[in-house]
């Protein structure tokens, strides 16, 4: 039986806590095998920037903070640099703990459906899903709050980022017009991480994605949390 | 043996490709046991915002993105509130799976050390690590790129934070005194998801936290990532 839904519209209108003003979501912190090769994935593939990062040999591990977005260039002086990144939303934190890179194959588990990490080699019912990324919709300058009716020279450039990822090299799990959500892909970081790429307007498709996948047909809808 | 340290700092200067200006890493999706139950710590703990949601009942889920520090009021209008929310860094999208909420105990397994959604009941190696909130750190005023040796008036508001949360019945796994790493904490969310709780600027202590432990002193560090 189909739970009944629920509705959260009544903390649309919830005041923010006083004690809370200028909380920032900062961070989301991954574990990852080897950071040279996470670090250019993320910063070469991803257009991200290195932000900070800080060694803790006595604790055997080191971290990287990347983001998009920056409020100004990155300051040459470390601790306002270690300020700047505190203060930017969104922020990835890369984990390394020294000597990861030497294993064999995948490290982690990286949430949803995934066996790796296990001892009894079963997937788990991981709650981490994934990391989105938007990407602009629109050539010739940025529509916000533009109206729907009114989306002239619109270039769902979710299917241009694909094509560039697919020539990269990216490990594509989902194709824009895969699966049954058209119009958003998923793409596997370096740790087999999901990265889900999708407009920042709305969602609009192409005929045919970089797998050469109509945008109608295609597959059924797929639950990332099952195996 | 210790690995080596990796030297990350070519990467400061490495040029954002073209192809991916205006992208945004805009969220980070966990599933959630409970939506009443989270979106109630989310908003009314932590100061989230309700940005939208949205349900698939034809795919049994529901979807809700919370942020902090919206660059205006959340917009009225429901395709409006979905390009809003898709350009705003650092949402959480929490997921629910309909039904999930009538399970007994926790259902998702929450990265590092935890046994939870395993078949063999063994901690899983897990490479997600937790959410982390930045806090203002001064009285005052904000004061962005003060010099570490000029700060007057200086409150580590990660305590006065952590006071709250206590009194608000939160799971604290670290207080700011506890373990090796002085002035920041952990709490959890109601599906064991780690916070951390860090400053916006220096990590600086105060002589006691919410649990009466003292600055100097303490546990060691814990490794996360161990059950």
């Amino acid at each position: 039986m189909a739970s009944a839904l629920y509705d959260p519209t009544p903390f649309y209108a919830t005041a923010q806590p006083q004690e809370t003003k200028d909380f920032c979501m900062q961070q989301t912190m991954v574990r990852v095998k080897d950071p040279e090769t996470s670090l250019k994935f993320y910063i070469e593939t991803l257009g991200f920037k290195l932000l900070m990062y800080h060694d803790f040999p006595q604790w055997g591990f080191s971290v990287y903070f990347v983001a998009h977005g920056l409020k100004g260039p990155v300051p040459a002086d470390e601790d306002k640099r270690w300020d700047f990144c505190m203060r930017t939303p969104g922020c990835i934190e890369l984990t390394w703990n020294h000597g990861s890179e030497k294993s064999d194959g995948a490290v982690y588990n990286t949430g949803n459906g995934d066996a790796t990490g296990t001892q009894d080699g079963q997937a788990v019912k991981g709650g981490f899903g994934h990391l989105g990324i938007t990407v602009p919709d629109v050539r010739g300058g940025v529509q916000n709050n533009m109206p729907r009716d009114s989306l002239i020279d619109f270039v769902p450039q979710v299917y241009e980022a694909c094509e560039r990822f697919k020539k990269l090299g990216c490990t594509m799990t989902k194709t824009p017009n895969g699966g049954g959500m058209k119009g958003l892909a998923f793409i596997a970081d370096p740790d087999g991480y999901l990265i889900e790429i999708l407009p920042q307007g709305p969602m609009i498709t192409k005929p045919l994605d970089c797998d050469g996948v109509a945008a109608e047909g295609g597959e059924a809808y797929k639950d990332n949390s099952k195996a």
